[in-house]
């Protein structure tokens, strides 16, 4: 993928993690996230959570299918664009790539310094990148 | 619902919708939108797309399962909240439903009154609602 839009997506704060349950609901929550060249992480935060065992982890396990939207919305319509990036999805739970994804949303979000994710990792090994409109339209200062 | 969360979600400018496509795959796009009642209305309208049949719309007809999820992402992770609305959705052509659609999304949309949504509606009749945290601790001003 052109390297403007793998900068672009990573350099958003927040994605939208839309995963799809065993019996074909659809799931979509924002997350935190860092991509590492074809391969994107996010962990499950100590943000209070409804249940241990999120359903963005039940879901990946069930169907592996994951895909992840980055955009950003503002008043004037010609601005607007979106990234999205689609994949197969793992769960990691330790392990050096665990801990090299750990330290890459460490590296990110100053906010997981002060406080690490103790929960499993998310990999989605991208598949597919999608950008709209394509990138020849983006300004160049962004 | 409480009110107090279907004010917030009907405040939104922008939501992420997750379909999923026939062969069980997650899609998630950026889309504006507008609530009445239990049912939310989201207009394909006149920005730029890279194909006349739309996948949200190819996946609605093969699922049905629609979920729409409204998120503020700041650096402050104390304030952050999303609300989520899961349910099944409709197709709208034409007809009253989706006049009466078009005109709630020109309300809410002054962009849209300068070009109406020539596409066809998306109508979600809501089965679930979820918010992350509960209503109850959201600063009272917001």
């Amino acid at each position: 993928m052109e390297s403007v839009v793998a900068h672009r997506l990573d350099a958003a704060r927040v994605g939208r993690l839309a995963t799809v349950s065993s019996d074909g609901h659809p799931h979509v929550v924002p997350c935190c996230f860092s991509l590492h060249g074809a391969i994107l992480y996010s962990a499950v935060d100590a943000k209070p959570k409804s249940s241990f065992k999120l359903r963005r982890i039940s879901n990946i396990e069930a169907s592996h299918f994951a895909s992840l939207l980055v955009d950003d919305y503002v008043e004037d319509w010609s601005l607007l664009w979106w990234i999205r990036v689609d994949g197969t999805a793992r769960v990691l739970e330790s392990g050096s790539e665990y801990d090299q994804a750990i330290e890459l949303l460490v590296d990110k979000y100053e906010q997981y310094r002060r406080q690490r994710p103790p929960g499993p990792v998310i990999a989605i090994d991208i598949t597919r990148w999608r950008a709209w409109p394509g990138p020849e339209s983006w300004p160049s200062s962004s």
